[in-house]
Parts: C-alpha cells; structure tokens; sequence
C-alpha cells in the first residue's frame, strides 16, 4: 500500500505518565520509554505505526524539556518538525500549532493527531481506518477515530454514533461526545452498538481544525496562525493561549454542530495508563512477566510484572499480581490492585523534597 | 559488677544464614551485619554483651575466609585471639579449638561458648546467667543456659531439667537434650516447667569439655590439643577432624552420663533465622518497619519489613506483611509467611552460575 498523499501524521508528545513512576520520570515521561518489550519506545512505535501513510510527513510537539530526547529517538524527523512548546498549554495549543504550520507549508494538508503514548497491536486495521478517515476529512470534515470498546470502561470519553454519513460508508455522524461514564452507563452504551471509545485520534483539514476553533475562540485560532506566520513570536504570543483541551475547545462544540463524524474500527488499543493496565498488555507465560532482561529475574510462586531496570537481580518469592519495577535510583513494590495510587507515593516525594526522584 | 575471674569468652562466628539473602551472604554472613538497627553488628553485639564478663578475655573462631572482617569489625580483640579455621568442621572443632587453646594459655579459665549471630534482649539478666553459670562450671559441670520458651517453637532443641544442684541453687540437673520436637510436644514440654530452649550456649572448664570430648572421641580431643601444642600443624590435623555439633559430640553423651546442668533465666533471646523473625524482632509503629535510613521509605499502606541498603528510595503501596531487602546489586520482595522460601531463591541463583550475588 502507498502512503496518503499529503497526509501529515501530528504526534502530541506530553504528559508525564505519574502512575508509571520510577519509569516515568518528568524528565523522561512514558512516551519516551519502550513499555511493550519490542525494543522502541512508545514514541518510535507511534511512528513506525504512522510512516507507512505519512511517509516522512510528521509533526511531533513536545514540551521544550523534551525536545532533545524525542530528536534522539527520532533522527528520521528534521529538527524543524519537533516543535517545542514554551510552557504545557493542553492538546488544544499543542495540536493547533502543528495545525496552523501545516496550513502555512500545504494547503492540501490532511492531518492525522496521534498521541505518543498509545499502543496499537492490529497496526494494518489501524492504517485502513486512518486512510478512510483521511477521505473523509478532505470532505471538509473533523474526522475521529471511534475505536470499538474491549469492556465498559469508566476511564475513557465516548463518541456517541449515528447514521452513516451518504458518500462514505465508512463514516457515522457523531452525535455526541460524552464524559467518562459510570462502568454501568458504559455497558449500557456498548450494547446499543452505537458508542466508540474517544481515543483523542481524529483527522482533519489543518484549516478545517483553525476554522473550527476560530468559531468558538476566535483569538485563539489568529494566536496559532499569527505564530505560525512569524515563529519568532512563539514566546510571546504562546503565554496568552488558554489551557483548554481540544475536545473540549473545538470537538464538543462541532459535534453540536454536525461537523464531527467518526471512522469506527476494531483495532485493539491500550492507553497504559498504570502498571496493572502495562501488566494486562504484556501479560503471558511465564509468570511473572518481565519487561527487561529475563535473566535479571529469580521468581518463585510469583505473578504480575517485574521490570528490573537498574541492572540488578530481582527476586521475588510468592506474591500474586505483584509490581516491582528497580531503577538505579528509586524502587516501586505494590500490586496490580492498588497500582493506580503510585500517583500519590509521587506527589508524597515532591512534597518531601524529592523533585530529583519525579 | 566487676567481671568473672578467668572467664574467658568463646565466639563462634560461622553459618552463612542464607535466608537473609540478600543482606547476608556468603562473603559476608548475618553475623557481620547490623540487623537490629542499633548500629552495631551481631557479632559487635555479642562481644558488647560479654565485654562486662569477659574483658578483654575473648576468643573468636571463624573461617578463613572471614577473619579479616572480624578483624576490622573488633579491633578490641587482637589477632592472636581471632582464630581462623582453614574449612567449615562443625561446632564440635570449632569450640574445641579455642577450649585447647584456653587449656593451655590458662589452666584456670572458665570459658563460655556463645554464637556470634544470637540477639540478647536483657544483657542484665543474661549476665547473671553467665556468672551463675561460671560457678557451676569450675565445680567441673558442662553447664548450658537454659533459656524460658517464649514459645512452643518447633525450631529449636530443649534441655529437659532434673532437680536442683546440691550446692548451687541456680542450676538443675539436665536430664536430656531433646532435638526440635512437634509444636505439639513443644506445648506438653513447656505445661510440664521442666523444659528450656537449648540455644548452644554453654561454659565449661576447657579442660572439662576436652575430656569428656576424649571419653566419645579420643583422636578428636588429641587433635585438639596437638594443634594447641604446636599451631604450625593446624592445616595438618584440621582436616581430618569430625564435621559434628557439639550437642551430638559431647552435650547430649554427656548428659546421660549425668555429668551435664542447666542455669534456667528468663532473658529475651532471639536467633534470627529468616526475615520474619527479624521483622517480628524489630516490630513497632511505625508500619512498615525500617531497618536503615527511614527517609529512603515511602510507603502508603504497607506493613511489613523494608531494608533499603542501596541508597535508594524505596516505595512500597498496599502489600501487607511484605519484606523489601534492596542491596547495590540484588533485591528480595517477598512476605513474611513466605521468607523462608529466600533459601531456595539463594540456591537457584548459585545453580545458575550467579555465585557472585549468594
């Protein structure tokens, strides 16, 4: 299969990943880290996904902390492509930078937004859906990627669907977003057959996404257009751009509007988001897993996920659905049950002083 | 108090106490490590209780391999007193020779044999026991400390008592040495008040305990001596002696001969075989308890044993009655219930060629 002609793959590459510490550190959030064993980060996987339809055609924006790192795992994307935010801004700022450029260098432009940090395990499903979605959105419309639920998760947004769209078989009008439900209300949707998951992955005409936002945040969308003009004002102009996230900014309003319609596909995705949902992805025998160097590990009567990446032996004797996960400079023991609250041991040591160790 | 004329003080430093793994080690077994928290090894420790006793009237007795260390660990003791047995040969040899040595430096000595790895909670009542105990044995007894079970263990021998000595209040017969029996016999032992946990604590005129050595096994208590006489012959003889306990050699042989009592005490005795005895020894709030620098801890919901010997933090959420043992170069997690089970993690690591970790 070819590549989607003009089509520009825009990869938001923030957040810190606080339950996937001592992985994932501030100064080196999870998107940079290989959390699947496959030898590439997260970052480069997201790529690698995305090459076969953008080509050489990426965007990654990242905070200015990071820009140095994605560089190094990212030798095959120019300088001038990793855009460095001056401050976290949301994805609204972030997606709408690589937006306003990509109106400036390609007025044919279809973008594609993928966030970093995601794990797609079907990447051939993942392609076919991206393709039809980018046909549908040089229709002029904002295009979301609706993934089909694996269990009624009470983590995830929704995207509420409705008919098909006439001209593309592939597409259902959106007739909604809605907020994380209860993991009832979410049972509720899944049995209809009408409700995806919101994955944050949409397509769209760079001037579409402008256009959109200037609706509603009509300063907003000249800021973004008014730095891509002239980037020697990024610093100035960037301060004043409000923290808003894009769904909230511009795909909300636009589905109010009938200007949102979604490409459902069967692809399996994982957010990991903590280590039970990282034990969950990489779970298999034997037990426990280990994400690193097997010969690391001396387990005995043990389940869950050992990552031992300090070098040193790890052993573990009879605990079920353990975590342990060495660093050379801090430790995390706790359970896949209770995995969720390693945000707070995190906010614990900044409090205490430890800003080195998060 | 002043000290015991001519008591000399014996110390046993062998055993690798593999079940502490990986704090304790091959290269440096538990008696060279602070494992109470006080700062002080076990060894240390033993030697600081028997200070008031003893004086400077000490004899250690080790291996090769380790007597540099004891060395550096008790410079208080000179050389001369630090023996070093050139392989493992059992307590019988071990005890014997420092009694060969004493036999010859000081025909009044009355030594007291006492494990270099033993946790002593009361040195005051413990003392009293010793001085009792002296008495008795310049009258030509074997004399064992006859500790009060605080416990129906199953891990350990009892002495079962006899009458009070004639002439010596304090001391009773010892009818037998009984090996570790069902906590079942255990619970009968202790209803009768007639039983006493035998931790191979004993005094003994050296040359008491090498004649009735000499009574079972001739050639060994020749030995002995013949390496006393002329130390240059040690490597010699060493090897061909008996690998045997003392207990078998002597103790309980002695014992049917009559010639064998107990000074009954009451002092908190502790020998800490594996982590959950250590984490029952140090035991308090809060939980989990930290053997080392607390501030290295960050737990949230945890209970249990933390030994954060790397340095590093350690953060430990929701496990209870989890052991963490974090050394530069391994890490144990295990629980409580299951600490004994460490043994096996030790000898699977050897099996793999990992001896430089055990």
């Amino acid at each position: 299969m070819s590549s989607i002609d003009h089509f520009w793959a825009v990869v938001p590459a923030g957040g810190a990943g606080t339950r996937l510490w001592p992985l994932s550190r501030r100064s080196a959030p999870k998107f940079l880290h290989d959390l699947t064993g496959t030898g590439r980060t997260l970052l480069q996987g997201t790529l690698d996904r995305l090459a076969p339809l953008a080509e050489d055609r990426f965007v990654v924006v990242t905070g200015r902390a990071h820009r140095d790192a994605v560089l190094k795992q990212l030798p095959e994307v120019g300088p001038e492509r990793v855009l460095a935010e001056p401050s976290p801004r949301d994805s609204m700022a972030a997606i709408g930078l690589a937006a306003a450029v990509l109106e400036r260098d390609d007025p044919d432009a279809v973008m594609g937004s993928f966030p970093a940090d995601h794990v797609i395990r079907d990447p051939d499903v993942f392609a076919d859906c991206v393709r039809t979605a980018a046909e549908v959105a040089r229709d002029d419309w904002l295009v979301t990627l609706g993934i089909e639920p694996a269990f009624p998760s009470s983590a995830f947004g929704y995207v509420h669907l409705g008919d098909p769209l006439p001209g593309h078989p592939g597409a259902r009008a959106v007739l909604e977003f809605v907020e994380k439900p209860s993991v009832r209300t979410a049972t509720e949707y899944i049995a209809t057959g009408r409700y995806r998951w919101n994955a944050g992955m949409f397509v769209v005409r760079p001037t579409v996404l402008l256009d959109l936002l200037g609706r509603w945040h009509p300063e907003f969308a000249a800021a973004l257009r008014a730095i891509a003009a002239e980037p020697a004002r990024l610093d100035e102009l960037w301060t004043g751009l409000p923290k808003i996230a894009l769904d909230h900014a511009v795909a909300e309003p636009a589905a109010d509007a009938g200007r949102v319609v979604s490409v459902p596909s069967a692809f399996r995705w994982e957010d990991i988001g903590d280590f039970d949902s990282l034990a969950a992805l990489l779970a298999g025998d034997p037990q426990p897993t280990v994400l690193g160097d097997e010969a690391l590990v001396q387990a005995l009567d043990a389940s869950g996920l050992v990552v031992p990446a300090s070098g040193r032996v790890v052993a573990v004797v009879g605990l079920e659905d353990v975590v342990v996960v060495d660093t050379p400079d801090a430790l995390l023991v706790t359970t896949r049950a209770r995995a969720q609250e390693v945000k707070q041991v995190v906010a614990e040591l900044a409090d205490r002083g430890r800003s080195d160790l998060v």
